[in-house]
């Protein structure tokens, strides 16, 4: 049986001679793109094969350059594994180990989880001074009168107290004693975070006793061959019997896998882990809680439950040692747990001064206010800025174009990784439809110039780049890749949901843009974005710069935030109490504003 | 395939053609008695095959007279079935529905259960008043701010709600929701208790809205056949890998039978029962929690546990819809949630007044004192009473003599069923050995006399009874039945046990006999003895005869209890507080009060 060895992470997996190696991704959650679904059209599942020549397909040569070809790079989906080899996988956004650990203003939290271990050494019972195990145990534990044992502790109880000459570490968890190990093993306490998003999956492993941050492993979403965003996950579960235990037994194998890779790669034993909290939209929630979406995707747009939701002993199916297992609070259909434990993280709710949150990923969630009074809402954006539905868009990730500019008369780019441009992710979009806009070969309404219309101040180089193809106009970037009249559509009807919703909450709130003290933009798209040119796009209001902030995956740093302190926690769960939810389409201006923000202004 | 219909419930079995009828049994949980583990030698597994010839073996000859073997009487171990057939089965006693269901003083609970039931009239959310489907049914429950629902009903919650057009009844315990259905549920309203024994077991059904007690189905403990007593299924779980897992899997499998049985007799749909309690000895609560015993076998004797305990999903591998599974606080070792549940039943620790409770089972249990102090203990009596190993003994069903007495210068007895006797029980064995003291035939000392020895005033018939066997001294009863000399000192072990136990503890409170203002006998036992014998035995101490008083299966009145109020669940979890546990074989002058008190009084 081959073996491949997976790089940068240095996984193993033997496989069996002949096996598809983008079917061994998925089967083992190595994260990596695919959006045809594997049959070799859409480009996306290229990897780095390292050490060998591999045969090359039609498919690999139509999606790469000789030199690509020679450098080893192949479609996945056209690879047959037949003998060892080590392949390079380029990992999504926003989920590399140093972007997502990136410290923000959330990490300098004082350690007080939930879960905490006490090292005991007991004098045994005696015929005269008798006692149950459990309560020998409970007695040294300060405020143990309140305690109780769970089942599965007690089970290992009598066998761990008497090996271990009485000398035994207890993992206490919300008034339950979950565990009962030999010896002292308090420095061993692990929680692991999930940030669990409709495209890419991040597990991170938190120390629970100094909250270091220890290790993250990501996945892309399985449920993506069902479709790229929650309203076609949610039709498939209305639409098929067992949909929604189909998609919740993805998501939920995938946080298994994430989890054994990220104590494997980190060397922790799983069973130092004492709890595991996954913070996502609320469809993603509802599946890895077992619930049917169904009722988020028909009027009135009603989730199961938005509170905080504890599974002591696991989603169904994990393979998680039945640990608990929390779900943090969402607001509502379409602002999820991610977004209320991010704002938490970020202390929105506590701070002095007034703010507007940006999450944009497959959808975007926004929150507009402060400590008195917050509004949040949903913005149906669709997944534009991901690089998603966009002809030649991918996520960001080696050979995307992520920035555009002007030199020496013409469009030149950079391209993540350096290499060859292979297609455009989301802030390269940004950045070429705003330069485009500067230039006026895009206009106001949004049309594509074609080249006899190309203005006379444009570099002729640029214009020269314009086209006609299949009827539409185009413009060529760089190789193959070109930026089409219906991405400039897509572009702006995402750009007009968010702005139209930003007017709509800054309305209710009294505010003009220039009152937002600080603007935050959350996700991997807001750590690449260039803030000027959002603004010229019209994405984000008009404040000065500097007042434009990147705050990471806040959050993954939420569901870190929940694992490490009861307090926060606490605010997490009571969060929806301050927070105003408003459902766009409801509200009676929405379409206007809509239809205005479609236009780019000057 | 053949059907059993078993009498007198009714219950049909299919069986395949040629399958041993005690196997049956055994497999289905029908309550039979078995000594010898089918080998056709001890004779206890007579069963009455109603409707047709059954073939006669050697073994049934030996067993059942003529009269007998014409009725029907067989062995079951000696029985293949190889057609229908309906088989009266004599049921242990104690477990009889009519024996069990007796009403005692502490019937007359108000419920106030853990499980609560309400009936909820919905408005669905709109686009104006969104909110979560777990949100709607929480407001609309009195204090259902504080509640949660279990996994499990959130995954039953959106389409329960909507099928049932928002007319839905939640099932509420302990601050969780358990269990959402369609439409108004609120009168079925299900728990049932469990009595543990290490013989026999039985599963009572109540109405945890009205109290009633609506059925009751019993069987014999599976793990008979590791042993007779707590104490040798403790050495097998300590000599062997998997013992304790082994018992435990068989104690639950006949909880989940039982529990099939009762409800299906009954009618009562299992997804009614909102929670199960299971009293018992502390060796078969560690077995029903999945918890090794072993510690219970070695010095210094300690319980893993004795704090009462929930299984939230119920006890591994058992068939029980993954409800909530209490096991009450037992006291120690050997005093187990049995007793404590069934003495906050009979409410001991409030009433005023002095009292010695007497559980006399496998073992004996001791409680002495009132609400100011109370002592108890664990007397190892063994199973004497029960009518096991005494020579001819068997427990208290058809064919055993129950009672004694002296009529026309012979010996004359009771028999249960009315039929030829086959064994003594426990309540015989007291009546015929007091008759046999005070005709002088027993001595002081315990010594059978010969028939040359016999006493003159004793008439003639009696004495010609008297003869030897084996070297030893026997009486002959009726037919095959006899007590023999070896019989004579189990009774005085057993007796000088329990009363070297009652002096003690009285002794520790101060108490004169005379000071005691009932004594009250739990037990099957209990309710045939008659204790003008047991006085006269020396195992209850000398008051007068109307302060003695049978009170039935505290036990199962205690689990009852524990389902049908918060308030004396509180008081059995809180019992321990109130009571000290004297461990007998610490107390110092423990061996010489057993020495004296094998003598029989005069």
């Amino acid at each position: 049986m081959p073996t491949i060895i997976f790089e940068p992470t240095g996984r193993r997996i033997k496989v069996k001679t002949g096996e598809n190696l983008l079917e061994v991704c998925w089967t083992h959650g190595i994260p990596i793109e695919s959006v045809c679904g594997g049959n070799g059209a859409c480009g996306k599942c290229a990897v780095q094969i390292i050490d060998h020549g591999s045969p090359v397909s039609a498919e690999d040569r139509k999606h790469f350059s000789e030199e690509r070809l020679a450098q080893g790079w192949r479609l996945a989906c056209r690879t047959r594994v037949e003998r060892d080899m080590r392949v390079a996988v380029p990992l999504p956004p926003g989920v590399l180990p140093g972007q997502v650990m990136t410290a923000h203003e959330a990490s300098d939290i004082t350690p007080a989880p939930k879960v905490r271990k006490h090292f005991l050494k007991l004098a045994p019972a005696t015929l005269e001074q008798p006692g149950s195990d459990a309560n020998l145990v409970l007695q040294a534990i300060p405020g143990g009168d309140s305690l109780r044992f769970r089942p599965s502790a007690l089970r290992k109880l009598p066998g761990v107290l008497r090996k271990a000459g009485h000398q035994v570490t207890v993992t206490v968890w919300d008034g339950a004693v979950l565990d009962v190990e030999p010896r002292d093993t308090t420095r061993h306490n692990y929680g692991i975070a999930f940030d669990v998003g409709t495209s890419t999956v991040a597990a991170l492993l938190v120390n629970l006793n100094t909250g270091e941050e220890i290790g993250v492993a990501a996945g892309l979403n399985p449920q993506r061959k069902y479709g790229e965003d929650v309203i076609s996950r949610i039709s498939y579960c209305r639409s098929h019997p067992e949909g929604a235990e189909t998609l919740s037994g993805e998501i939920v194998a995938l946080l298994s896998d994430l989890a054994e890779q990220v104590t494997t790669s980190y060397r922790v034993n799983p069973a130092h882990v004492g709890e595991y909290v996954a913070v996502g939209n609320t469809t993603m929630t509802h599946l890895i809680a077992g619930v049917d979406p169904s009722p988020i995707g028909e009027l009135p747009y009603a989730p199961v439950f938005t509170a905080c939701q504890t599974m002591l002993d696991g989603p169904k199916g994990a393979r998680l040692g039945h640990k608990p297992f929390e779900i943090p609070a969402a607001l509502g259909a379409f602002v999820g747990s991610d977004i209320v434990a991010g704002l938490v993280a970020l202390q929105l709710h506590t701070k002095p001064g007034t703010r507007l949150f940006l999450d944009i990923g497959t959808n975007a969630e926004l929150l507009v206010g402060g400590r008195d009074r917050m509004l949040a809402a949903s913005a149906a954006a669709g997944p534009a800025f991901e690089g998603v539905k966009i002809e030649c868009g991918m996520i960001g990730i080696a050979g995307a174009i992520d920035s555009c500019g002007l030199e020496d008369g013409d469009l030149v780019f950079d391209v993540i990784g350096n290499g060859a441009p292979a297609g455009i992710c989301g802030s390269g979009l940004v950045d070429i439809a705003a330069v485009l806009l500067d230039l006026g070969i895009i206009d106001e309404s949004g049309r594509l110039l074609t080249r006899d219309e190309c203005p006379k101040t444009v570099p002729p180089k640029v214009c020269e780049r314009l086209h006609e193809a299949n009827g539409t106009t185009r413009i060529t970037l760089a190789g193959d890749v070109y930026l089409s009249q219906r991405d400039v559509r897509e572009l702006q009807n995402a750009k007009a949901a968010i702005a139209a919703g930003i007017e709509i909450l800054m309305h209710h709130l009294g505010l003009a843009p220039d009152e937002l003290d600080e603007v935050l933009i959350a996700g991997a798209f807001g750590s690449t974005l260039d803030p000027r040119s959002a603004q010229r796009l019209g994405v984000i209001p008009m404040v000065p710069l500097e007042r434009i902030r990147a705050v990471g995956n806040t959050a993954l740093q939420g569901a870190k935030a929940y694992l490490l302190s009861t307090r926060l926690r606490e605010e997490i769960c009571g969060a929806g109490e301050h927070i105003e939810l408003r459902e766009l389409s409801a509200e009676p201006d929405f379409m206007d504003r809509f239809a205005d923000n479609m236009r780019f202004g000057a």
